[in-house]
């Protein structure tokens, strides 16, 4: 009883909220707000978390297929005098990625917040000196985007010139992890 | 002329050299002076550094064949509450894989001080949650020891459970890369 009818209403909300979603997205697009200040606004991690004022704070922007983002390193994040340190760096790839993960399942899943992920690997190569005092461009892409996890590459480059590499694996967690739900 | 008294000269004073330095390195192990307080006390690196107040400052022992450490996360360290970003991991793993390998070409080499190294590629696998609160122990080996890098296996456990591994490459800098002396 009332199936046809329940059925059609669910429809109908259904694609309300796909639509809104897909408006939201456009519109936090459009306004370029990044993934970070979107999703997760009190998030206080390490590399990525807007609340963590001791923190990397990255802000990642969705720019079509990819995700970039800039970077200003701050002295103390030197490896030594004038070359930023190989930790940060991962640092860096490692958060920006987990967040390209997150908003390339989120779409897949056509959901209007992304899964949180966890990182399950992150794979860093470091081809040339990267150097403090000057911004670093971020640039991220989901190369394989399965139905609870995505590998994505990543790179940091410098005037152009890539100066390190990434491949991470990240996991959307399920309900039962101390990761799930905490954006 | 002298050629003779020379290579005898020499050969002494190499001998002499040399155990001073097997006399220095039994003597630093057995005051269980850290790695980073020996060789490079004034280094500011992000991860290593015992001169930055604002870094993770880690500090790297011998033991036998390894090379260990303990390190005590900070609040701001976290993914979210309760866990270690992967970044400070990594950043961890990093430093300490990047000493293991200072050490063992310093040791293969017969020389008085560690050449200065940079990381090539590092590769973490995050196997569990890390927590915060709770002291991490590392551990790193050097698995391939060639003449100017050297390949070592890392891992970080807690309470005896492994829950994060690395495999690090790791290079001794020539003359005119900019790491070259710094330490």
């Amino acid at each position: 009883m009332f199936t046809r009818e329940y059925s059609l209403i669910r429809a109908i909300a259904g694609g309300i909220g796909a639509g809104a979603r897909r408006w939201y997205d456009l519109f936090t697009n459009a306004m370029d707000i990044s993934l970070q200040d979107r999703y997760a606004p009190r998030n206080r991690c390490f590399g990525c978390g807007p609340a963590n004022d001791q923190g990397l704070r990255i802000k990642s922007y969705v720019r079509g297929d990819d995700v970039v983002a800039e970077f200003m390193p701050e002295p103390h994040h030197q490896a030594f005098e004038g070359m930023l340190n190989g930790g940060i760096i991962g640092a860096l790839l490692d958060c920006h990625s987990n967040w390209t993960a997150a908003y390339a399942l989120m779409k897949a899943r056509v959901e209007s917040t992304p899964p949180c992920t966890v990182t399950a690997e992150f794979h860093v190569k470091l081809l040339a000196v990267t150097p403090l005092g000057t911004a670093l461009s971020l640039r991220a892409r989901p190369t394989e985007v399965r139905n609870s996890s995505a590998v994505v590459e990543a790179e940091i480059s410098v005037d152009g010139k890539v100066t390190a590499t990434c491949r991470g694996v990240f996991v959307a967690v399920k309900e039962g992890h101390p990761a799930y739900h905490r954006w």
